[in-house]
């Protein structure tokens, strides 16, 4: 889900100037999580606690919609945290039924203006033939050009979210059942996309062709489960079964899963960056916990650029697992060096100068005591703009370190995510306009090394690395390489990398 | 205005079980305020301003949006009184431009479910030729019809309003500009509609060939100004002009004032209850203020049905004008029998059972020290219900009257309202199944007494009373001769008088 | 209660720049109301309604304090109305047992700095007997000569309150039983003051030997109430039983009221003002309704100050009963020339600043269509700067109005109260400075009459005018003849009025 | 700090039946923190900082005072995190002047009732000679007979605190001077404290003459600085000097820091649980990090009981130093079999039946993919209740481990802490009834073992372990060895450890 320049910006219920920590500010954010069940009583209470645990893929507001067979269509709509909103028994009573989907957003606040509560998914429609409710985590390339062809048809969009133009493309369907409209609606569609969406009595899961988002099918009981991620399904204490498969979409209803093929068939292109951060370590992917994947990755790195150092430690929380994988194939001590304050929030509301000024002094602190005299071997999961990276250098060496070095657990980030992820504008990307040697000199360190590209593709289960004629993954951000062309960017003069 | 079934009742921020004294409840109600200013510096604090004026109309909630040729569209919408919400100069900073509309709408808690801050007006439309935002005073008698043949079109619904049909049509419109659109649009509508409405550059108003709903044009400085009544345009200093005539569309454009007729001619029909009831005491309407309108709706009184007495005292506040004007032409002296509890609000949330039970007490106390021993002649705008006029008379014996006569300011209220008022169901209505006298005995009050339909028309200036063959007004809900058909109601079940 | 420049000034939770329309700006305020029940079940529900009776007598806070056999003493504090409050089931279910008092204090935001929910009364002190909770209308006029000595003695004041004197007093006392050490408090306090209190099994109430500030015993089922005015005792279903006596204490237990005379006896000198503005209309003083009062004074002014004129129009509210009495005098017809928005709150948070230029305007509107071409006689309650009569005066002409006379239903207010009135200094006070020709001459109208004192005491019952030599009331507010001599104020540099 | 069973049960803000996660609630915990800044612009906003830091010893509440030249003191207190309040520019600008002290403290719902506003410290008094405020961290333990000789003399308490004891000791002093004022008061007072007070020109900072809580002292530019821990001094970039001396009161004034010994001089008996549990890993305790601290006691651990096993996994986050040492000592790998939630807020509000039933998985995840057939060692830093750990362990079999093995961090806790932490009742830990095997078997796992008391002072620095004639350090609820008698407790029926 992406935000266009809003037609009218809404009303925000936080109209002030929030300000997010550098810390925050320096990481790519995945814009979403979506879950989905059917077919358990109470079936809101168990997306509640799905999107819970993906909290992580966005944290500034969540959404539920439930079918109740009485009472039909609930929804409610939240700023905030899942467990500050829908925990409270009050609110969840509002949400009867067997049948729920949910969805959880990033905060785009401060960087591309303020989310109004109906940008808030999941959206719903009422169609000739009855409603439907859809959850959506991707990004639609193509989006500006669909919602100007919508508008001149007649339709008028409450959102400034790409997403609503799905459901609009389902509305003027000719098919008459909702999967069908879906259908219809989705090959419509370009980009990166996995969507969660209800009937009144149907669960239904769609992956895009190329798969770069990621959605698993779990059973809880008799009933069902749709999920970002396999850490949400262990919440409910649902049974991980399967992936759904790129370009496929299941249908669930009366206990039965279907699975239909909509698209032209296609060579998959999972998001590799999903191992590196967005995914919680203890997911599943490709049949491995994230955490097993990002320690091997901290191994790979021992292996290509070792150092001798006096201990390792990682800036947490992201860098932990590679860290812990360095230390281990490279026999120096791991140690918690930079300790993070655990009651920090991600952004403050009208903060004083002073605040602004603390900047990554208000999240991480140096363990003076352990680092004084020092080698330091760092190990962080990526270096976006470079700013983070400075001022921990900086916390380190005020404590004492006598050698600081960076590992880096990804190749270098050099070309923006068009398919649901934020990241700065390849201008703003430190790897968009220096050499590894230069950034090193602009970070001031004593040595820098990020991962190979091979490297990274060896620690996620590639043996050979990455096949540059037929990518296993979609590593666009590190390689420039665009599996689905963004053409609404193109338009707004974004440039591709030439040919080699 | 009025609130279909909602297709999925929206989750409410007041998620609780409101509850309303009986005095508020047992009125019937306008459903809109709207208020709009071209030409004038920020002009939305103009249009705050407005809203308050006419926040009689409307309190549930109020919404303001306008447009800055540099900042474009911006738009808020808040729950409560506009005083409480758009005084503050943090949120009127966010609604910049010297163009600018606004709505305040009634609250339908309790009787009809939960109204959700999206159907809250004005609404916002982006057109492919630009964008346009309506806001309505009236009520859609056949937008059931409509917007089933909207969504088989592919038209999603934000609301559960029926003024949202409006901007739908106006978006399907084959014409090019926004005026032209919305002509085609409201020739689809029928029932009673008052409308301002505004583009990037243009204010507009509309009245129903009818003009069920009053609208006035105002001028102020160099700009302009329309208002539901001509008290708005007093709190604003702006100068009255003249009422938009019925059938008449305004474009107001560059200072200049252009008049369309987009309708078939009519001869008009103005609610007769705004003269009773719903417009303020100090607007005019026909060159007269209301308030002296009812003041000899009060001298009619005493003329049709005198009676001896001690004192008169209003039901406060709405019959005060005419029980001066009963005590003036009858010679029996006024007094404040009942005195209202300035700090009452109209509803309370969760109230204790003790709250309950307290019913019209909690804003109404007898003078008893005055009432004791006396004749008192109460004079009231309306009985609907009847339950409100037992407990008051109840409270004035307690107090030890020796004898209670009910003088009504209105005639009997046998028939719902279709037109943009909120009045009960036709079973619920006193005079729909008793005669006067049955309605005296069921109040147990020493006479009571309605005024005339005929003396009606006569007080507000129609010396000959209501032509039967060709009525000077709508008079509806003391007819049950309904100007318009109301088309949905029917197919719900709705009789019409029968043909007498 | 008076707020003493407070040692160490709380954080307020409406920390912004409060702003208030002249209107209510411009009028004396009394400083709080005082209710107790004894005897009942939920007692706490009875108080909450007594204290929104009572809410004309203070708006900005409430506070409850009950006692319940099993689970001891509870309150609650709040800012806002009492209908806001102390009206929900989650609050009240925690306000349990038979005996409760409640407050309600003004707000002096703005005049004197914020207010902390800690200067919410009830007061609450365990003393080593039992504990005891106290609700003080009033003003201690030796309270800063007392703070003083009980914090050298060792006191810790948690309020800038002055009443927080009478607990700490009784917490120091020598006597052991509660009645006894209130006793011993009140003997050292001087000035204006009604006390209710309550201890495990006690409801008590005081008045000051000159009975200043109003108390009222009344009788509900087997149970007692305390008010500071019999329209309290109405809304919960009391009987009114008898005023407690200038200088008498009552204590209520199990059924019994026992009458105590703790002071030396002197005349009584109620507050006169209670009866022109501070009480509501439908309460009893003196065994006439404050309305009938109000006429009488309206029938006073239309003897001693007649006018030729059309019209005769009320300063809504408080103008209203003496406007009656006047046009019932005169001869000449009462009407509505100013109306009141009701949905006008008292004060606005962060107002733009155009709302601040409104003035006036936006609680009051001239039914221009009334006034225009007549002579209009406007009647209202008080002079107190003179800053409203200004304004409405002009809107009055503004309208068309060919003549404007005022007059007013008391005496020019040339001094401060200091008995619980919160009032501007003397030097701002429009009747300290000028004459009544100079006055009339300020606010520029035809002819400006205020009520002479004698006729002020006539219309109060006193037939024979105010006796100089031993005054019926307190008038010091009119006559500068203080009954207390107000000891800080003096300090402070306060001049009384020169000996004559 | 410690609640008494409070006279007159406030009623709280948050009014509803909170209710927290086993997790949070398995854990002793330490009720406060402490902060001042003395000699530095804008004081108030370091102390935030300062305050921020110190979040884990008390997250319900905080408040700061401060004091300002012109503008005398202020002060603010707030429910919720130090972020969430003390971090906007609207607050802090009510909080002006180079001098202020703060204090947080940790939430007693569910446990002992709910704490009001007025419970939250800094406490301020008024005295004679000028005021004074003050913030604690530790517990007074003859707070029920200082309270109650307090009461009869005439003080009048506001709090259900005992650290409320130390004003009211402090204005009925007869010295003249406020250091000398609150030497008298500290002399009568018998616990743990550590205490940091201002005046209008002096920080000071006091510790109990055993030291059993913590107090350091900092320098920042010109200025200096009081806290808890020196985490504190690190965020808001001063040096740590020194710790407070146990037995010292340390005046600061004009620069200059004065040293004083108001108690008998006594052997110092630090709390060991702050070396375990309470500090944060980057705070400096006898001049070492409590990082490597922890870290020597998984190596202590993994000498007194060493186990073949294939991971070692800390149970996050406060079992993680520990479960590092174990794993360097052992050279079992390291893995972080357990996530943690990051999102997890401390307790839920009103909460639904599904949510009280999820318990500890709304916290914690097992990364089954890595457990799945291991044998397991869990590290914890403590058993309490135990109720935790059955439900870790459930959790790892669940997955698949085929061995689980507890290591703890500390000795079993027998006994409950009277010194400012809040544990269970004596008879609610599982250490008071059952031997190791016995908890061993409670817990169904294949091995559990805690660390020696011997080996950990040895971890803590005292190469031969604990001196059983002389203990270096607080370990009462270790060993039952109260260094304090704990008074109160006493007296209502806690029976001291018998003589062996």
């Amino acid at each position: 889900m992406r935000a266009t320049p809003p037609a009218m910006p809404p009303a925000h219920p936080f109209d002030f100037d929030a300000w997010e920590t550098d810390l925050g500010g320096d990481k790519p954010k995945e814009e979403c999580g979506i879950f989905g069940v059917i077919g358990t009583a109470d079936a809101a209470n168990f997306v509640a606690l799905g999107l819970h645990a993906l909290q992580h893929r966005g944290q500034e507001a969540g959404g539920i919609v439930c079918h109740d067979p009485e009472q039909g269509f609930n929804s409610a709509r939240r700023f905030g945290y899942v467990r500050d909103n829908f925990t409270k028994q009050s609110l969840m009573e509002t949400l009867p039924g067997p049948l729920a989907i949910g969805h959880v957003r990033y905060s785009t606040a401060g960087s591309k203006g303020h989310t109004a509560i109906r940008d808030v998914q999941p959206f719903f429609g009422e169609f000739s033939m009855g409603g439907a409710a859809i959850a959506h985590n991707g990004n639609i390339t193509n989006a500006d050009a669909l919602r100007k062809e919508l508008i001149e048809r007649g339709s008028i969009f409450q959102s400034s979210s790409d997403s609503e133009c799905i459901i609009h493309l389902m509305a003027r369907s000719l098919q008459r059942r909702v999967p069908e409209r879906m259908m219809d609606a989705l090959r419509r569609v370009e980009g990166a996309f996995s969507v969660v969406a209800m009937t009144r009595t149907k669960l239904i899961g769609v992956r895009d062709p190329l798969g770069v988002r990621p959605l698993v099918l779990g059973k809880i009981g008799e009933g069902w489960a749709l999920s970002s991620e396999t850490c949400a399904l262990d919440i409910i204490g649902a049974e991980f079964v399967r992936e759904v498969e790129p370009g496929e979409m299941v249908v669930i209803e009366d206990g039965e899963v279907k699975s239909l093929r909509p698209f032209q068939p296609a060579r998959p292109r999972f998001c590799i960056f999903e191992h590196v951060y967005f995914s919680r370590p203890d997911s599943i992917l490709n049949g491995q916990s994230v955490y097993t994947t990002r320690r091997q990755i901290g191994v790979e790195l021992a292996r290509e650029a070792p150092v001798e150092a006096d201990i390792v430690c990682p800036v947490p929380d992201s860098g932990t697992p590679a860290a812990i994988g360095f230390s281990q194939e490279s026999g120096i001590p791991y140690a918690m060096g930079i300790i993070r304050n655990q009651y920090m929030g991600r952004t403050f509301i009208e903060p004083t100068e002073q605040i602004r000024n603390m900047g990554v002094r208000l999240k991480l602190n140096v363990n003076r005591a352990l680092i004084e005299g020092k080698r330091v071997i760092l190990v962080d999961d990526s270096v976006v703009r470079g700013t983070t990276s400075r001022k921990i250098k900086e916390m380190i060496l005020d404590a004492g370190a006598k050698e600081v070095h960076f590992r880096i657990a990804s190749p270098p980030t050099a070309w923006p995510c068009f398919y649901g992820v934020d990241t700065p504008q390849r201008e703003k990307l430190l790897a968009a306009t220096m050499s590894e040697e230069e950034m090193r000199l602009h970070l001031a360190v004593d040595s820098l090394k990020f991962i190979t590209l091979d490297g990274l593709y060896r620690a996620v289960g590639e043996a050979k690395g990455r096949d540059p004629n037929a990518p296993q993954y979609c590593d666009a951000c590190f390689s420039g390489d665009y599996p689905v062309e963004p053409a609404d960017q193109i338009n707004k003069g974004f440039e591709l990398k030439a040919a080699e």
